[in-house]
């Protein structure tokens, strides 16, 4: 049994056909065959050597295909994969349903081999039924963008808030439309005029190419690299508001006391999100047709696909096909 | 009718005796005779200018007195007044019980004569009383240091949390009593290794001089005005874990994104509380016999006092009394 991948072998170097031996399939594992695997920035980073030495490293968590075997999954069914693919399953975390908090957690391509190949095993909690319609190409994002934008829509907004979204990229496009869906009043941020178009497809009911200018945000996603003005966007947020950091931004949040105090504001993160809750994101983009817009690539050519990512020239996902 | 007052005229300047007439007392306001009045931080950062021009200034926002008359109180009750006077009673926050995220909520002694004075008005809803049995001079810095410690508390930790309190001052000697009434396993961090006898004497479990070398705090209370390392107090805290400002600090805290998002840990500031909070608080001091630490001093002598808070040499409150 031999999978066959994409690796870097080094930090920055070109991705190169890989093959490995996969450990054998555990009782509780499911083993996919991949027709295609988005590509998030995550994987930039990680090909780039900037989250440390996991090299040989095969990226790629935005995972859709049909099952091969294994798990509660019958044979040729359709599923998706995103960051996570284990957690221990008793710890408090896991035993609440937050199994992306569990110390022994295991994501999807670091420590792991990725998506960036034509099989993966992954543990069969983490694999995710696609709602029958949904095409598997824009399905792939929502598996690790989708539920990354939606966590915090659930957690902090709700029908009627206002939220701001910085940044419309392979996140931004995609909290634009569960926003709206969500019934939210939408406002995107971007730093690119050019946008406002698609934005508005998207879902923004207000589009602005500067920081905010006054505004009354229950809650501000930031999906975005740049370092923002903290003192603007806090400013905008109503009390108990919340910035929410989406993107692992390499520059540190400068954030004002003042704001945060007299209006008891807060600045959060958010990472990914629950099994449960990506069923609920699938569920809710299948009833919605909420779908990624996406450029598709086939996966021998990786290299030139994510590099696109890594420019920020993709609109606004790419996805690699079989 | 004229109060007797002590009143900055400009920024920095001495207090100075200050005699000014109060406005007519409103159907809905209560008139105290002040016998102690504590001096908060914020005091300092308003007589110095920090925050704007608001002088004439009378300082005094832990205001414990005797009801003269007004309101729905009985004259001779026993009363206190914290940093916040009035409210519009009407909005979406007031409604909630949530006066102090009012638009309109007005501050007892900035744009308003405050507790350094023989008397004052304020709206009897916040005026609250004081219990029996509880000192009036150790009860005043209750008003607004024990409810701005007390509100992260209850929204933040429950009973079993680890708190963890940066700074061991006016806010700091408080939270370590409520956070262990509360039964949470409570941390000290103090520069000062003198301090670890009476941190440990108000509650605190573990003392550190040093910040946190590893931890898992579901809460961190920051009353400390130095910048924090949030590098290594974010990475103490348990996923889902808060880090709270409640130092008006001048300097911005540097917030790395990535312990953010990993663990959807935040970052979030909290002021004061709701009267309902501020009743909830006293009666709980009352019960536990909570009380702040205070030097006494007439308040002839408040130049004096005004400065050992702002060199950060009080044990632990300024109080003055009549």
């Amino acid at each position: 049994m031999t999978f066959n991948a994409y690796a870097a072998k080094k930090a920055k170097a070109q991705l190169e056909p890989f093959r490995y031996e996969p450990k054998p399939l555990a009782d509780d594992e499911v083993e996919i065959a991949i027709s295609h695997c988005g590509i998030c920035h995550s994987d930039v980073h990680l090909v780039d050597g900037e989250w440390g030495d996991w090299f040989p490293l095969v990226p790629g968590h935005e995972i859709v295909g049909t099952v091969v075997t294994g798990g509660a999954f019958a044979p040729g069914e359709r599923v998706g994969v995103g960051w996570q693919r284990n957690s221990c399953g008793e710890c408090e975390y896991c035993r609440a349903g937050e199994e992306v908090l569990c110390a022994k957690h295991e994501a999807t391509c670091q420590g792991n081999f990725g998506g960036f190949a034509d099989r993966i095993r992954v543990n069969e909690r983490f694999a995710f039924r696609i709602p029958d319609g949904m095409p598997s190409e824009t399905a792939a994002p929502l598996l690790c963008g989708g539920i990354t934008v939606y966590t915090p829509l659930r957690t902090y907004a709700a029908k009627g808030s206002r939220v701001g979204v910085i940044g419309i990229g392979g996140l931004g496009h995609l909290a634009l439309q569960f926003a709206k869906a969500l019934g939210c009043e939408v406002t995107a941020f971007s730093r690119v005029a050019g946008k406002e178009a698609d934005a508005r497809r998207f879902g923004a009911d207000h589009f602005f190419t500067g920081g905010p200018e006054k505004g009354s945000f229950d809650l501000v996603l930031n999906t975005a690299h740049a370092a923002p003005d903290m003192e603007a966007y806090l400013g905008a947020l109503r009390p108990r508001g919340v910035f929410c950091q989406l993107g692992a931004a390499p520059l540190p949040l400068v954030v004002p006391s003042m704001p945060l105090i007299t209006g008891s504001r807060s600045v959060a993160g958010s990472a990914i999100g629950s099994p449960a809750g990506i069923r609920e994101m699938l569920a809710l983009a299948a009833e919605r047709g909420i779908a990624a817009m996406i450029e598709l690539a086939p996966m021998r050519e990786a290299n030139q696909a994510l590099d696109r990512t890594r420019r920020n020239q993709a609109r606004y996902r790419m996805v690699l096909a079989k």
